[in-house]
Order: structure tokens, then sequence, then C-alpha cells
């Protein structure tokens, strides 16, 4: 079921993305010109507190023209490991110094596309060091009991935000409907994920 | 927190995706060529039969060059509406014509890069018609209480794939951690989400 590549080259370089041509074989022989964009990963963190509540930043996006709740994240450097990428996103654009980081997900946000990758934390606490740096939004923390109903009332729309507040609910609901802490034993999404930076 | 927007401007036309460039002005006064790709939406759906196993394809992702579970989501194509490119898109990558579509959840796959959206809807029926026109992968019907574990062990990576599923397996735990039935008066992320196909 593998579609074969023959042949992919760059149409449009730009400082971050790199827009491409791929001449593929789909399996039942059909040949498809199919666009594509090679760009850089990206990492942030879901933070909570020990009262349950997440920091997020109510921001607008131009691209979309949309307001929204979003976990930080953004762009990884050259060079930079994705769990220091993190940390630092979470600085600049919340003004919170998170505490320990540890692997949650790694997301495709779009695999029909790009290939991006998301490389998402969670940290259980953070420190306040003062204004952030990217004044993006507004930052708050809210109880993670409200954010299935955020989603509904359509607050939170980006999809790694999504994916990774709602892989946190479910943790925090457990089997048993009880709340249970986060388990740092379990096996975390490693296998195939490059650079998660443990 | 608005960054404004002073022009914006096509660097490359492919036949489904506009690559841009922005100049945008930051809160603090800075400006930034910011690149952007605006693109066509697409739609999918979590399809589930009265097991309680959920519709998924196993396929390869050319671009990411990458191996995952994902619920059935394409393009949708000029003129069509959402509710029927979701019915059409599970009938042709699956085989399987789901029952009554209600919408799930719409999903800002990549709002740093493009101004995709999926529109996820939610089937509780199917009818096998035979094999699918894309066969892009393995079809199975997987139990949803085994979705953490394939998340768990990398399995299930796409951010659409992830969000719609995680949302569901909330939904199923409900509250008390009893199984509850999908409550069709709950209010939908229809709010300033146009042409969701109601």
């Amino acid at each position: 079921m593998l579609w074969q590549v023959h042949s992919e080259k760059t149409l449009y370089a730009a400082p971050s993305a790199d827009v491409r041509i791929a001449d593929v074989e789909l399996p039942d022989g059909r040949h498809r010109d199919h666009h594509l964009i090679r760009t850089t990963p990206a990492a942030g963190a879901v933070v909570t507190d020990e009262q349950d509540r997440v920091l997020l930043i109510w921001r607008h996006r131009f691209i979309t023209d949309s307001w929204g709740w979003e976990i930080p994240l953004g762009e990884v450097v050259e060079g930079e490991m994705p769990q220091a990428a993190a940390a630092r996103e979470v600085e600049q654009k919340t003004g919170w110094r998170p505490g320990l980081l540890r692997p949650l997900l790694a997301v495709q946000p779009d695999n029909r596309l790009t290939d991006t990758l998301h490389y998402v934390y969670r940290a259980e606490s953070a420190t306040r060091l003062g204004p952030p740096a990217d004044p993006w939004g507004r930052i708050d923390w809210l109880p993670m009991s409200g954010i299935r109903r955020l989603i509904d009332n359509g607050d939170i729309i980006c999809g790694t935000t999504l994916s990774s507040l709602l892989y946190v609910a479910l943790d925090c609901l457990g089997v048993e409907g009880r709340k249970t802490t986060f388990d740092p034993t379990r096996p975390l999404l490693l296998r195939d994920i490059p650079g998660l930076g443990l």
C-alpha cells in the first residue's frame, strides 16, 4: 500500500518551509503530482498546577482569523533539542518557567500536506518569572475539568492543543472515573520519534 | 494582541494550495514576513459500531514516511458540503457507507502555517459496500477501549485522528467512568464554523 515516490523537487524555498512537488505512483499504478511542504518541527507543553489548572493562551491567529485557547508551542530552532525548545516556548509566551518536562505526545498535525512534527511535553508545576517576552495573548490558568466545555463552545480549535488537552483529560479521569496522578513509568511515545530529548 | 496584516501576496499557486507571504506587524510594532498556505478544507468521520469498535485505516504517509492508524478524511471538493464530503471519504477509503453523520469536532490542524480546517463527523453505524475505491491501507474495526494503548505505542500520530478519537473516548468514559451514549442534544461546535452541513 506504499505510494512510490519517483521524484521530489523544490518549487519554492522559504526560510522555514520548503514547498515541493513529488511524482508519486499510487498502488493502482496511477501517477499523481503531489504538493507538500517540508518544514521545521515545533515543541510545546501542557503545564498544570497543583489545583489541576492548565496554563493557556487566548490568542488570535491571523492566518485563520480566529481566536482560541492554545497551549504554548513554537518552532524548534536549528540545533535545539525539542525539550529545550518546549521550555523556552513556555517561558517566552507565558512568562512562566515550567518544572520538569516529560514527553507526553508526538503529533503530526497535517500529514496530508506537511512533514511538521509537534513534540508536546508535560509539566506539573511552573514558576512565575514576569510578563512574557512574546505578549501574543491573554495568559490564564483554567481548570482541566472545564476543557470539554471550552471545546464544545468552539473556544479550543487548535489541533495540537485539542489532542494534548484531551489526552491529559482522559488521563485525569482514569479508567474508574477517579482522578489518578500521572504515571511517570507509563510507556511514552518514544518509538520512531527521534530526538524527543529524554 | 492582534497581528496587523499590512499585505498578503501569492508566491506560488498550486492546484489546491496557495503559498503566500504576509507583511504582519506584531503588537510591539515589529514587522515580520510570515509565510502561510491557504488551502482547501477536509472532512472525515469517526465511525463506530454497536460493539464500540471504530473504523480505522492503517496507512503509510509518504510525506512523513511513517505508518499509523487514521480515521478516513479527505479534501472537500469545490461546491461540496463538508458533511457530504465526509460521507464520500468514508465510503471511498473504507468501502463502508456511514449511517447518520452528526458534527463532532472542527479542527485547525496547523494554524501556525495553514488555514486548513478539518470537519469531523460521527456515525454510530455503517453498511459494508465492498472493497474501497481508494485502497490506501488496511481497513479494520478496533475497540475504542484500546485507543489509548495504540497512542502510547506510537501507532496513532495523525493530529486530527488523535483529537477525534480522544474526544470520543472521553465521551465514552463519561464523568462517572461509566459508559454513556452520545447525546445528540449536546451543543456542538457550530459557533464560527460556516458550512458544517447540518
